[in-house]
């Protein structure tokens, strides 16, 4: 039974969620609600507290990202008990396990706005659970060894699929399944000519892969519609990685004629020049319109390596991405990879490739993009509400996080800002983080706010806390900066 | 209904089992068996037939092997129905899908011999399939990204199966999962000085993948101690790639004072010289004394990375292997990767934990040790019954394949023996083709031979379809070799 031992105070400086949200907190912690206690319904406790039911919902979400309740469909609330397990993506307050290596220190992490954080609530847990278990007891086959390019089956479903929705123009044999874009990218690297071109600001992950394999990287501007061709022409690349959906991080659709550009500087050297086009979340597009894939525009024989994953359409912990190589490149893959074996697991590729073919997969986007494009009206809104004049958002068309853009004379350095939030239990990070020359390349004061994992309810608490907390920030630092 | 119309005949030359299995094939062929009609039991049939129960049985599992039939428990062998759906591991006959990478073109094939071949059938699907499921319903956490070196939980099950059962000594820390051998060695490699020493005869999937990292690989050769640690030190490598519980292929055990000295080998250079463990197979030990891996001989801070995985101890298809790496390795190892994410999928991960916490994976082993003993036995019986002084076995004592080397003057190539028993329906490999030289540095006539796949029944027919397949070469490559 819930005893709100302390009274919740309108006038106090702290939102009524956030009251309730530690009134709540505290008597879990001391016991008073025990693990497995099902907690009031949001409507009843409203009432009962004369707050409103949003309040409510707000505390409730926060407790439930980190672990201390645990909701269930069509049921309510319930303590999972203290110390609690970590949430999705949510750091475990106080836990006794060791933190993944990533975490960072600080207090309890009560918006994760991460870049790679999506929606776990969307996945259809049942159906894929089905399809697995399904496989798993009549096709014992698949506990042989597979083919090392991935199931037949798997990629004649990404074929179809690529082909009707991104207008990718392959054959089944040129697509090969791997475990991430980074292993995927790490075999593709020794097959390709000369040095790499990455975007600046860009994907952090490709460029240490790349680094990895050998092949010094060469920054190159991006603006408004992308990379810039022009810069890259310039940079005398041989190969470019490109995210041309939605340009990681500053959100960038890269338009049909930019993208008709770069098609002609790969072509200007037929078999020197190649470019790498990373489509991840294309899936989540709200108010554009849809361009093709660069490399439907190419051709099966074009210049263009298409990459993508699933880790945003359905689940960064399902690890499957896949890759079509240009026909070209196929035979020098077979000689160097002929002994290497699958890194997907043929039941997760199995139940992938029915989830396709089954029309569950389209289902899902078309659901999750519904529930994405709200989230992202949602989050816009509550920062316009809080931040007003003091920012401009960009970045917002496609894809799961936005940018935010202080305006002001006198910021503090990204890092103060970051560490701020962080300090107020918002995880997030600076754009500059994303500059291979780092904050010196990149004016102060522009953050990349993921919401894939953002719930809803949240939207607003946390504009108004972010909102709160950097202005505290900026404050502070323009008093103990010299001179003013 | 069975309608057997060629009566077997006992003074033919193919063996009955084999007469029979090919009526049967031409009924399901005719459409005279149609899929879904259960199959005669095999004591009425061999009643009916007057043929032994043995022989039934050794045609019942060619034709489930290749799809024609399927086994249900407890209930009889049933049409599958025409084309068939293929086995696990085996061809599918004129199946009309395109055939993996790897097939070789061909008869039908009824034996398969590879070296990567386990019993599928006993995996415990049941429970995998259970604690999965679970999992997939219970932990919408692990839908989010993942520690990339692992599944703490994983790290930590394994860090204590290894301790106990391979003398292993490391933390959890110094874990990593990945999804295959091939992928945690092109991690590695980057990380390592110098050349690289590879055992000759040896696993050819780990010297391409030194090869791609740049590595040059050396030969050295292995004689019935494993590799030779005088040639090893001659070779002028610092880093050995060594396979000690069973050499691969010629299943030696490397003795303890051969291990001390390798380890004296690798002491001569603090940090300038490193030992690849891999430990494949080592779970299957029949009739050997334990030896701790090298691993636990140097400890936690010695000079030896150890590396498994799981595609022999439970099945190929399910793609999960771990390293232990030196303490001193993780600090290159985390500024190389900090970046990477994981490659097996976290719910497959959480799986194996349960699975090994549970004690279902040690249970597993024993039972499928008890199994592969019997099998590794009537195999070995069977083949010197069909061989008798003909050829000689070696390469008993440990793992899932065997070497079966042939007795005489004037042996064809050996590429002539895997082609003519490739077509009698028998995929084997030779002992040459595991040579970096080929067939020149290796005399001809010892042949591999996979049983994980090998149905008990069919160990007598195998042995002496081989033997009449391997001596009709012999006797064709005397005839038509000039001078003789």
């Amino acid at each position: 039974m819930l005893h709100l031992t302390t009274a919740l105070d309108p006038a106090a400086k702290a939102p009524l969620y956030q009251q309730l949200y530690h009134s709540i907190v505290q008597e879990i912690r001391a016991g008073a609600l025990p693990a497995g206690a099902r907690m009031p319904g949001k409507r009843s406790l409203a009432e009962a507290l004369s707050v409103s039911v949003n309040t409510v919902d707000a505390a409730y979400q926060m407790l439930a990202a980190e672990g201390y309740l645990a909701s269930r469909p069509r049921s309510g609330f319930y303590v999972e008990g203290y110390p609690a397990r970590p949430g999705p993506g949510a750091e475990a307050p106080d836990a006794p396990a060791a933190p993944p290596a990533q975490a960072q220190a600080g207090p309890p992490l009560r918006y994760d706005l991460s870049t790679s954080g999506v929606d776990t609530r969307l996945f259809p847990a049942r159906t894929w659970a089905r399809l697995e278990k399904e496989l798993l007891y009549t096709s014992p086959g698949l506990l042989a060894r597979g083919d090392p390019r991935g199931e037949p089956e798997l990629r004649q479903a990404l074929a179809a699929y690529l082909a009707e929705y991104r207008g990718v123009r392959c054959t089944p044999e040129q697509l090969v399944v791997g475990a991430g874009i980074e292993y995927l990218l790490s075999l593709l690297a020794p097959l390709l000519p000369g040095p790499a071109a990455v975007e600046e600001p860009g994907y952090p992950r490709a460029r240490q892969v790349l680094e990895n394999s050998g092949r010094p990287c060469r920054a190159v501007p991006v603006d408004e519609g992308g990379l810039s061709v022009a810069a890259l022409a310039a940079s005398g690349a041989a190969v470019c990685y490109v995210t041309p959906s939605h340009q990681f991080p500053t959100g960038a659709t890269m338009p049909a004629p930019r993208r008709a550009e770069l098609l002609a500087w790969a072509a200007q050297r037929p078999g020197g020049r190649y470019i790498i086009e990373d489509d991840y979340d294309s899936e989540f597009r709200f108010d554009t319109r849809p361009l093709p894939s660069l490399q439907g525009m190419a051709g099966a024989e074009g210049p263009v390596v298409y990459l993508s994953t699933v880790a945003r359409s359905l689940a960064p912990g399902i690890r499957i991405a896949y890759m079509v190589l240009p026909a070209q490149l196929l035979p020098a893959w077979q000689r160097r990879y002929s002994l290497y074996s699958g890194t997907v697991g043929r039941f997760e590729q199995q139940t992938l490739a029915r989830f396709i073919e089954g029309g569950y997969f389209t289902r899902h986007l078309a659901r999750s993009r519904v529930v994405y494009k709200a989230r992202r009206n949602a989050l816009v809104k509550a920062l316009a509400a809080s931040f007003g004049p003091a920012a401009a958002l960009s970045g917002l068309h496609t894809g799961l996080h936005l940018l935010l853009r202080l305006q002001g004379q006198s910021l503090p350095p990204d890092a103060r800002l970051v560490a701020a939030a962080r300090q107020a239990g918002i995880r997030l990070t600076a754009l500059s983080s994303y500059y291979r020359e780092g904050p010196a390349a990149c004016p102060p004061g522009t953050l990349v706010l993921g919401y894939g994992a953002l719930d809803d309810a949240l939207c607003a608490p946390l504009a108004e806390e972010l909102a709160a907390t950097l202005k505290k920030a900026c404050t502070e630092a323009s008093a103990s900066s010299p001179g003013t």
